[in-house]
């Protein structure tokens, strides 16, 4: 079954990216879970919320657990959230007297949320390289080609002869600021998120803040005052960040289509598609990809917009409205970086360089 | 890997739905895309475009076709479109002489979307199957509990006593509408296209209308004059109509999860989700997903529109951007109907009965 | 003060409407609000609801009737709707006895909605009429051009040459297609908005079917058996049609400036704009500005599918999206087809006709 | 006329916002171009590359410049944008022999951007100044009632008790993070935009630094190396950030309107809107319009994004499309600023504090 088509069997060939999908697979998803889980064991006996040999027993048990696949799925369907089900699990791993210390004070959204930041925390830099990567293309690109005469195109008219270098640059200097962008938004989303059942982290007393900052530490994430529960400005920024990013390659992608065209042939694409008819044809398949991923995500990202009303302490409504779309987003614009790498290396500026 | 929700080993158990998924698996893609070659060559055959025999060899090849997946994957990565090395592989399969009378005259666009089209007569039989299930059981409550009396409420404060038959009927009544409209939607989505490279059929000469017939009459669709291409308002009016019923079922859920709070207590619902923090909660998840099943569908159903804007004679940016949108939208609204069932026959309206 | 582009002193003279945009003029919409409560004050004395003296000094009263705008606009800000402060007005218009007389068993929604009801039939009457003489162009551009040879382009690649009626077809018969949905839209729209406080016609007792009907007919439009107050799907139905209609001449915008760049020359457009840089350049700028109606319409019709989790019997939340929407949404419609018209009387195809 | 609900008559006392609509009016663009065009002078003539005489009559004759509106209006039809036109008067205003080099080496998309770039400061001047002070009554909220004890609401369902002041905080905090991005984002607004023809400055020789630096001080922008005429992501983040504020916002106004219900009672609010029908109800009508807002821009911003595939040098598609999308969304998210004011000094939590 694959009704997306980044995990399609063969859309996925052209659409999907394995690297940034594996941040979203189950076994991430469960391995982040389990690693709150250790981590809060762990910080709870420190701080004496817990006996430490609850924690031993927890660490021991979760290191080598296993999962009924098939009861987190009914237990998905029935609770909305993986994490009743996950914890019941784990409980009974651990067994008696120390089951009743797993998850103890916190709520499924800290589960989530703070496992999708671990998780999120990986896509970015798996795409801050890929974005690393492009831009040092581009300049090589540049410095290979900048100085070919192209024709500037405004309105979609013929306007007036410029260097490639100009182009060149329309397409790297947007990734560049989206470069200085990610290190804006990666303070936003490398964030604890625990707050407990409605967010006071009330079943912890006055150990809430120590607990908080030691699982924080033992993240790898920030920790942050309150948790964010229902304050979801974090995530619709790194939307926004990811439809920015395959919206300029789609400016890219579109221009290189556009200059490709048979009867503008100002570029050259190393690779095009084929036709099942017309054999002669070669299309710029990755360059309207880049299209359709820049046009996807702009549509997305509206959805994760409206679930910045998120109503109450929680909201079942948006938050499940944005795992059914931050995913998605983030692997086209993964697909994106991808797509534009080869493109990049693989196309030729046609026509003559300038004489100094 | 499951950057979808809808294929998610966990969050699929809430969200998708395997009887709509099936629709747009590989299988029933691959099989629909034989399916049309077949059809093709029989229809050629009878018409004299390619020899009897070739259609028979055709025939029997393809009866028992079995693909290089990995091959398809790749050629779908190169070529944006599997067709060009499915038909590589089916002329390699028919072999000397006839392979070549493979795919004789179609383009990439005739097999997806006539394959498309098949696929989504499947989806709509589906589709009203389950409408016609949930209008009906709306029907059952309102005989049940019709005559009960509930608050209305406007503007989120309590108005005017009503009885509950007239919020059952706001939710039956726009499903009925909705069925009606799938009668119109069902004429626009069951044609076949076939057009040939340039949607003019060139080289079959003067037995395109002749083969078109046949080939629609062989796959069960309607035969319309000229392929539409690159004019996509049929599946944009299926987009439509998936948002429209999503978004009524959304409304409801709406209203379910409102009734349900703690202190409104108009309706319980008969199953709710548990919480990991607060084990006396009983969580309307199946209401609230209703809510974010509707969102999803209200922003995708915008990309569609976008995919109207279908550049030339076959736009790859477009056609792409409607592989990425419309799966999704279809089995959203799928789930939304399994959930609305489910909600339908569990909940009760609390309160007694007006005396007549 | 012009936010909107529609209304615009500059802008409006590129993208507004001055005969659509009157549908949803303040003067259009208070005739029509005051057109309903006549009609229901002669409907409800012909049904001996009120007394027949009572219809006939509210009859003389808005005949003549001036409105304090600036209390409407204060009454509109605090009540989220103007209707409380129109009635209050009115009433104090017609004087005792019978002011109480006035909006007898209604409420805002049924003067809000029954209003643009009848607004949007003349809505229609527009853009129906634009739809007609528009194909009617595109069928006279064909018989005087449709025999030249011109090159189609598939993912944005010369594929084989077709003569130009191929290309004038692909935007003609979506057109008619519209054309038709256009007539089941209307049963849809021009339908009597009218259930009182919370839709069951409470005040009216057993004469609320008799009211209805004579209401309807007064008004030129379909009774309906219940009030649809919460259930916006005809609304959506609306957007739908508008965002279809400005995306087929979305594409059909991109397709003119493609077949138009300096480098291609298929076309010529016959008035070009301007540029304040380049006095040689000649911009498509009608064809330009269809693919941004084109793409705003694809964008807002999201609210309209978002608007139908109309929560409860009223939604101020929902209804009010929809307001700053759909006016929006019917004049971009309308401009895009003004447009097309001006753009297809000035187009011709270069090349010279195929021998027969 | 008034498609907007932002400039309509009675629409416009509720949803429109007079300061920031300001920022949009004519008034304002044609202020903000001429003082273009006068800097341009100016610093040209300080570069040399304009006669000092050419610069004092062009202040002389702009000073006090009156314009053909009548005439702007058709040249914005014809050409998509007022400068041809603009300029052809500011040059006859001027007259010979300096006429000439009025904008001399500029384009239109440096008057227009630049121009908006300056109007976008005062907005967010605006915008910020209301923000602050938004974060300031809240606080003063939680000073007065933060300890009054509500109850928590998650997925729906009453949870736990907690403090008035947790709620405070999730409505305060994410203002203050908005606060904190504006300053980013003022950055990346306030910035000249100023390229010639196809971005270049080739007019101007090896001037255009110089002539660019100069016009960046005396306008007040940031001077950047290249224009980014085709390179939209500051306009994006901006609207990013727009609907990021109005959908905080959107969510404080749900929970006001969830907790303001008739059945839940935990807030009153101070000034509820009216009923025509139902006299006893107290409308939570600005609650309401904060969620519309939201959901306004939820969905517009999904054009802007859309118009990151800006074509080639200039797009005259996708530079329409967001002269249609971010006035708009600019007054609405004022408008939902002061809304929000207004709500939050006018309600109380019901309850009692708890004894520390």
């Amino acid at each position: 079954m694959s009704v997306s088509p980044f995990d399609h069997p063969l859309l996925g060939g052209l659409l999907g990216d394995e690297e940034a999908a594996h941040c979203f697979s189950v076994e991430a998803e469960i391995a982040a879970m389990v690693r709150f889980e250790m981590a809060l064991a762990q910080a709870e006996a420190e701080e004496g919320v817990i006996p430490a040999e609850a924690a031993e027993a927890i660490t021991t048990a979760l290191s080598t657990a296993n999962f009924d696949m098939a009861a987190l799925r009914r237990g998905t369907a029935r609770d909305g959230v993986v994490v009743p089900e996950f914890v019941r699990q784990l409980r009974a791993l651990v067994g008696e007297p120390h089951g009743a210390s797993v998850h103890f004070g916190a709520t499924s959204q800290d589960v989530i949320d703070t496992g999708l930041a671990r998780r999120l925390v990986e896509l970015l830099a798996i795409l801050g390289g890929r974005l690393d990567h492009l831009v040092e293309r581009l300049s090589l690109l540049e410095e290979r080609q900048g100085g070919i005469q192209t024709m500037a195109h405004t309105r979609m008219q013929a306007a007036l002869p410029v260097a490639a270098a100009r182009k060149i640059r329309s397409w790297r200097e947007p990734l560049l600021r989206h470069r200085d962008r990610m290190t804006v938004l990666e303070n936003e989303i490398a964030i604890l998120h625990f707050g407990g059942a409605v967010g006071a982290l009330d079943e912890l007393g006055d150990k809430g803040v120590g607990v908080s900052r030691r699982l924080a530490s033992k993240l790898g994430l920030g920790a942050v005052i309150r948790a964010r529960h229902s304050e979801r400005d974090g995530q619709v920024a790194l939307a926004n960040w990811l439809s920015m990013v395959s919206g300029s390659l789609g400016k890219m992608g579109q221009d290189m289509a556009l200059l490709a065209q048979t009867e503008v042939g100002e570029i050259k694409l190393a690779s095009g598609g084929g036709s099942s008819a017309m054999p002669h044809k070669v299309n710029p398949v990755g360059a309207e990809t880049l299209v359709a991923l820049a046009r996807f995500n702009a549509t997305l990202v509206s959805a994760m917009h409206h679930s910045l009303v998120h109503e109450g302490e929680r909201s079942g409504a948006a938050w499940t409205l944005e795992w059914m779309v931050l995913p998605q987003m983030s692997v086209a614009t993964a697909t994106a970086l991808r797509l534009a790498d080869g493109l990049v290396d693989g196309m030729e500026f046609v026509g003559t360089a300038k004489p100094h």
